[in-house]
């Protein structure tokens, strides 16, 4: 099997599948618009899953689970959220399969098993914990509840990317219930920090933070706060969203709770999720056509050694130095591999782990260890050197540093030269075909623009960045008065 | 909410769900015999997680993510495997719902959304598995493959207990591919000692290792090992299971690989799993009237420290040292939890975590701290002590594995006091009417011995133990020549 994958610059869909397949992250599978994740891509999973759930649990919150299925009644008492999720969802009608009378060895669905009520495979869990929240809450001593889930749910898409966009996909949904809206606003607040940061200084990933536009708005929040990267081609990602949700749930519900005064009231609530989608973010971000670059705070094997030897001898003196090094990298937390596989020769095996996307690569070698030098060289900037093997654990876990924020810079240096201001329509489409980026530009706050303007160019608000510097202008297209710009961006 | 369980004495059963519910480990849901996994029951979940998923990565395996749904077609290809599942499978057949034209706000399933194939939710995953390994194995350089899943899976149970059975639960599962049967035989009985090893050294239940009968193997399987524990009722309850599975999978999705020798084979299979069921095993091995009693080295919280004081400098004083002893607990690793809420009594407190199990409870008074003291109290025999505060952190170390010890060997005692010897079939039902536990029995062999065994007696073969003592006799029921005694119980 060829390792070799598409350029970016001939075509970056295409490149990206490539690199996914080619790299172990993820396969297609025989369920339509379902993918299996691999081993490499979900250690990768783990490891942000690991990062993220620290966090959680650092602002107070607590995991649980809750059931897969929402019954279809439950599923259409908040009326937004169900009419959002409806034309996309995963129905079970019947719970037995009987044998084919006509055909031997085939099953077919039994219809005396039919279910009463359907069950909606979650989408997303709003509408089954707010049902569930709702035996949890009777005074105002019973909140916050604060709580997380990690699961997968299932929205069926018509068109499927991997990670991007897949029928099934794993996720963290938060969803919290409060005593007062100003609570519910600083944990709506507080989350979208914490993905920002996650997104920042993990997945070395520069995100903007806004709010969403009604139109892009999850269904049945009163806000929707967002964190928006740019992808090499010049394409926005939505990477995390934490929903202020009001009382819409506890209405539709009928979740109150007694207040100290003893008077009843609504509570209210958010609710935040991060996808496996993540992953496609961070392949995008920042691999190149040789494969992934992985930032080193996420990468599953942070260094390897590869042995370049001829004879027992010669590589049973190198297996003994690289067993050292590798224990001493291991004393000091960073992920080691020492490939001395005998089937493969070393090339094939710098050009695998660059596939891979691991930010270090050290070579060592019997005249180097002779010298007592390796040669080590880093993914992100295919910079080799040769450093001495004193203190190489140091070297190595300040050059993993580096590394990881040379990629950030790398990023945010493109992202920041992609956001431009634009202030008249043709230099707005011009900009988006042939420049893409985030174009920052007024609009006249309407719905009714904004879709015109998605109609005519694909390009959507991705948000309202947080504090907005306020300006008075005219609507990009209606030329309408406007009060600030927004952030429009072709996306995924 | 009275805190009040029903005694075992009184009805097992009732006892059993009073605890899960009061405990705060799981509640009700909406669905069907789905439960919600409640953050208490969900860290404990977590807890034996981590300890298994240690387990699974030193012994070589990754873990991956394949999809919930089965298409129908692959499901139907392994005959046996289908036919166990068949019965109680849910089955999606239909991906969106539309406004229902007579019923304004309700909606209803689009007959225009019907899937051509339907979907089956995996009540386990061997079929769409080896449906993918057969793209990834072509030589024997492809395996052995080692993959574990952190999955949820669905079984139309059509009666369900809260953990012991229910339609959705959590579990893992692992999925091996093997050049070799031997090799596949090899890692079947590694992954049933990691079940035991877990079981005994973790959860701190003694557990029995042997292989079903053909009656009680998975569907799909040539053996099943299985770990038996004994709850506290003489009730028999399956751990854990490891299936080797010969060559049936591969013979049912074409997964044959090339050998050294240039032949093509088909690959050997293993699958082995454990869930969320262990939970319901650990409650019922352990607890008592008053609560759960868990493991230390599972428990979410292992110490407790409750304040006893009058007035607001007392509290200063207890909260400064409280401090000082919970930093001093949580470097030596051990989690603890400091309970100053003002809002209830230090007797509620104390009656709340001997009902969630807390291993060690401190009482720290103003007197005690006078006298350089403190009250323990130990969760398993209830025994209190008043030790002194100097090096404390230790003494409390050694406690948690006095408690850790002093719960297996409880168990064990238990459990091998509830073996006994049969050698005739009025014995063999008094027994199991007057005493239960596992009844040591001949059998003649066949699965239609052991059916009537059953049908008169709802006990079955939990096993026939490994290393088994081979001996002359006749079968209990026929009186048929028997070489061997196996294990009959009632089970959960």
């Amino acid at each position: 099997m060829s390792k070799e994958i598409t350029p970016r610059s001939e075509d970056y869909s295409k490149w990206y599948n490539d690199l996914i397949l080619k790299a172990g992250l993820a396969d297609y599978s025989a369920v339509r618009g379902c993918m299996v994740i691999k081993p490499y891509g979900y250690a990768l999973w783990e490891n942000m899953r690991d990062v993220l759930d620290k966090k959680f649990k650092e602002t107070g919150h607590e995991n649980a689970y809750f059931p897969l299925f929402v019954p279809k009644s439950l599923f259409e008492a908040e009326e937004k959220n169900a009419e959002g999720f409806a034309k996309e969802c995963a129905v079970v009608t019947h719970y037995r399969l009987k044998n084919d009378p006509n055909n031997p060895g085939k099953l077919i669905v039994d219809p005396e098993a039919k279910l009463e009520e359907e069950l909606v495979v979650r989408p997303t869990s709003e509408a089954i914990i707010w049902n569930t929240y709702k035996g949890w809450i009777q005074s105002y001593r019973d909140l916050p509840i604060l709580i997380n889930q990690w699961a997968n749910v299932v929205r069926w898409e018509m068109r499927t990317r991997l990670f991007l966009r897949t029928a099934e996909f794993l996720w963290q949904e938060g969803h919290t219930a409060h005593a007062t809206e100003e609570e519910a606003i600083v944990e709506t607040k507080q989350m979208i920090n914490v993905y920002a940061d996650f997104a920042e200084n993990f997945m070395a990933m520069p995100v903007i933070q806004g709010v969403k536009s009604a139109n892009e708005r999850f269904a049945g929040a009163e806000d929707t706060y967002t964190i928006e990267a740019l992808m090499q081609d010049g394409k926005a990602l939505q990477s995390g969203t934490s929903h202020f949700l009001g009382q819409n749930f506890a209405k539709a519900f009928d979740v109150k709770y007694i207040t100290k005064d003893n008077k009843p009231e609504y509570v209210w609530a958010t609710s935040w999720g991060v996808s496996t989608r993540l992953i496609g973010a961070l392949v995008m971000a920042h691999s190149d056509d040789q494969g992934l670059v992985l930032p080193p705070k996420l990468a599953p094997i942070q260094v390897v050694i590869v042995p370049i030897y001829k004879g027992e001898e010669s590589k049973a003196i190198i297996d003994a130095k690289a067993t050292e090094i590798m224990k001493n990298l291991k004393d000091k937390g960073i992920k080691v591999k020492y490939d001395n596989d005998d089937q493969s020769r070393p090339g094939w095996k710098f050009a695998e782990y660059e596939m891979k996307g691991v930010p270090v690569r050290m070579a060592l070698g019997a005249r180097d260890l002779e010298n007592n030098v390796v040669e080590v060289a880093r993914r992100d900037t295919k910079e080799k050197n040769v450093l001495s093997l004193d203190q190489i654990e140091a070297q190595i876990e300040t050059l993993l540093s580096d590394i990881q924020n040379n990629i950030f810079n790398k990023a945010k240096t493109f992202r920041d030269e992609n956001i431009v201001e634009v202030n008249d329509w043709d230099t707005f489409v011009k900009t988006l075909d042939e420049k893409g980026g985030f174009i920052s530009a007024h609009w006249d706050g309407t719905p009714e623009t904004e879709e015109k303007i998605k109609e005519m160019t694909k390009a959507t608000i991705r948000c309202i960045p947080l504090n907005n510097k306020q300006e008075n202008g005219a609507c990009i297209l209606t030329k309408n008065p406007s009060t600030q710009r927004v952030l429009f961006a072709r996306a995924y």
